[in-house]
């Protein structure tokens, strides 16, 4: 790595990250992948860890092992706090970095509309950190119930509310229903496992509003199949501890779940360019920030209109834009012309529970088993590592066949142990 | 389970635990089996996570799935605080339990003899929880390596220290030598992994005292061939952050991890029974504590004297004292009369890093290849469920053939994040 090479400086290792650095592993540049966290997540299964699922280990892979044969890249546990005002440099949580070019792929968190003292009560699902605390809550709310003698308390734990009929949303929601019909049977001697609510609560008139109608409505049917009780046109006005209002309706819940909404990641103001209404940078044709050529934004963190329509934030848009940041810095270290980004949308999928999904691949419309098979093959081809594909088919095999979800382990002592809050 | 039957209740779902509820499962008691966690850990392997071997998820289960099909029995999420002192009910973090018949299994933690202040900087190893926080420090130790910029800080933070020549010090310092030697290879650019030193000290002229002087001699070549520095005769003799004193010699280093004294836990305390130096209670040949014939005491907990010599503290001894302690409440409760405990001695085997152990099977003592093979299908064999047998053999495969560890996730925000202390 010559020292007189352009430094290339990426925050955040998502799809986002990666696919920049790894489009730069040939190039005549030094880069610098950093990120708070030691691994790279596979998003689309997060709720699968959520759920007890998946371990963590099966979705998420050491950076810095993904880059190894990439002598040109270092790999750096450190946080982004802002970049400097002469956008030559980014403070870290420890001291500072010159940068040539910047990519910045930091991502979003949950957004609670102006509510952030929501948060404690209703946790959201962006990193692995909130998948394992998740876990924990819909688990211990199992526990407790087990050991209270309060009929009226045994019924509160055993409601569960989701909150955001996006993807994530739906995946929770299918998946705590899969496991109080199924995997708990048995397990239980005060009440039957089958006796918990499940509840999703959409503002909109409809769920999933990035698919098409007929998808829609199988997601629909597919849900209420599981026995989650649907409520649409529902916005939540009030959330506390272990209760919420939503669509004028005052429920107790044990544990509820943040799906509904997203802000970018605080960073993005330090630019000092304006924001999109949730915070997002509006990038330049070419993904860089306007006025500052050499800071590039991709992934969620970027808002990015294309034939009229805002790009959605899936990782399909987050990879192609790393992808094409890369090639951009590329090209202007060697004095050639940029070019526009232009995203190809190859489909969407989301899944129902068990053995159903809904696909929605241009003109093909899957819903049910055959988008369940689709979406289940598609998601291990694409993990990282011989290693994971191999761990995520087998659990899912016996999973399947064993309707268990083999790693339901209360861990930790953050947030909450065996105190008396669930 | 009708009411009128006899009542016996369990703490701890640990080895000896999980055996007296499996030995009642047909019997006419109603059995409580209570647990502060949800889940019983293959203490052996435990090792195992706090190298990054494999997942938590890999070596736990939960318990009340365990013991589903067992409809006289209920688990419940509960921590014993004390037992009353008419010895007719527990008491528990929250409310009381009454009992007829109780069998205390919960084991014991680590023993800083006389240090607690130790604690802190020399995390030990008894729980999931301490597995991850282990795993955690010794990879955020490399993390920081790589970002410091001061050599003398780097050295400090690439010296591993084990305390304690035992079984767990054994295994902790071999897996940490095979990482640093070949598992983290490429994927820095500050130093060379191969650069970090770890560090074995024991108090005792010996290692693995339990194991015959041929053994203990091949667990040190193969200590040694993995690079360990090992230093005997070398009690420690004060313990600070990233320092410590042992054998008269200063040492600076970023992670220190004990495996030197066990105790056991506070609840024997409230039995106002005379207790062994190391907290243990000394019980009955039956298994039952003097003068309270209706609370046994097995496992870790109990001290029992055989043949002149102190059972160790080990799963096998766990797992027939249950049985046994079962077999005589079952008696009790017929009528019939109780039968003395003794332990069958089937071998004790301890492993150091890839591909070596040794194994003391009574006339039979093997030493590495042969020892780690035989080491490795005994563990498999013993874990709980099919799923974790197949997830841990196929791990360990992996492992071998491609020198990785597949699970170096730094996770979780207690005890420290990437704040200044490492």
């Amino acid at each position: 790595m010559p020292e007189t090479q352009a430094h290339v400086v990426i925050a955040g290792g998502g799809f986002g990250g990666i696919s920049a650095a790894r489009a730069l592993a040939s190039g005549a540049v030094r880069v610098t992948l950093l990120d708070r966290h030691n691994y790279h997540v596979f998003q689309p299964l997060l709720y699968q860890v959520a759920t007890a699922g998946l371990s963590p280990e099966d979705i998420a892979s050491p950076i810095r092992w993904m880059l190894r044969h990439q002598r040109n890249t270092r790999v750096l546990l450190a946080e982004l706090r802002s970049i400097g005002p002469d956008h030559g440099f980014v403070r870290l949580d420890e001291g500072e970095m010159a940068y040539d070019h910047l990519v910045l792929a930091t991502g979003v968190r949950h957004f609670y509309f102006g509510h952030d003292e929501w948060e404690p009560h209703a946790p959201g699902l962006k990193t692995l950190d909130d998948a394992l605390l998740i876990r924990k809550r819909f688990l211990l709310a199992y526990e407790r119930a087990e050991r209270t003698a309060d009929p009226v308390e045994r019924q509160r734990l055993l409601t569960f509310v989701v909150v955001g009929g996006g993807p994530t949303g739906v995946e929770l929601a299918g998946a705590l229903a899969e496991i109080a019909r199924h995997t708990l049977r048995d397990e239980f001697r005060s009440f039957e496992a089958g006796a918990s609510r499940v509840m999703l609560f959409e503002a909109a008139p409809n769920i999933l509003a990035m698919y098409p109608p007929d998808l829609q409505a199988a997601a629909e049917r597919s849900l209420r199949r599981l026995g989650v009780e649907l409520r649409k046109n529902s916005p939540v006005t009030a959330l506390g501890p272990h209760e919420l209002v939503a669509g004028g309706q005052r429920i107790a819940a044990g544990t509820i779940l943040w799906a509904a909404g997203v802000a970018a990641s605080p960073v993005a103001t330090s630019l000092a360019v304006p924001l999109d209404r949730a915070g997002r940078v509006p990038v330049e044709p070419d993904l860089s920030v306007p006025g500052h050529p050499n800071v590039y934004v991709i992934g969620d963190l970027a808002a990015f209109e294309q034939d009229g329509h805002e790009l959605p934030g899936v990782a399909q848009v987050a990879i192609q834009q790393g992808r094409h940041a890369a090639d951009n810095i590329l090209r202007s270290v060697e004095g050639r012309a940029r070019r526009p980004f232009r995203y190809r949308d190859y489909g969407n999928m989301a899944t129902i529970g068990r053995a159903a999904a809904i696909a929605d691949l241009g003109p093909l419309h899957l819903s049910g088993w055959p988008a369940w098979v689709a979406w289940l093959f598609l998601h291990i081809m694409k993990l990282v590592g011989f290693r994971n594909r191999l761990a995520v088919l087998l659990q899912w095999a016996w999973a399947y066949f064993t309707y268990q979800r083999s790693v339901r382990l209360i861990t930790g002592t953050s947030d909450e142990g065996q105190g008396n809050r669930v």
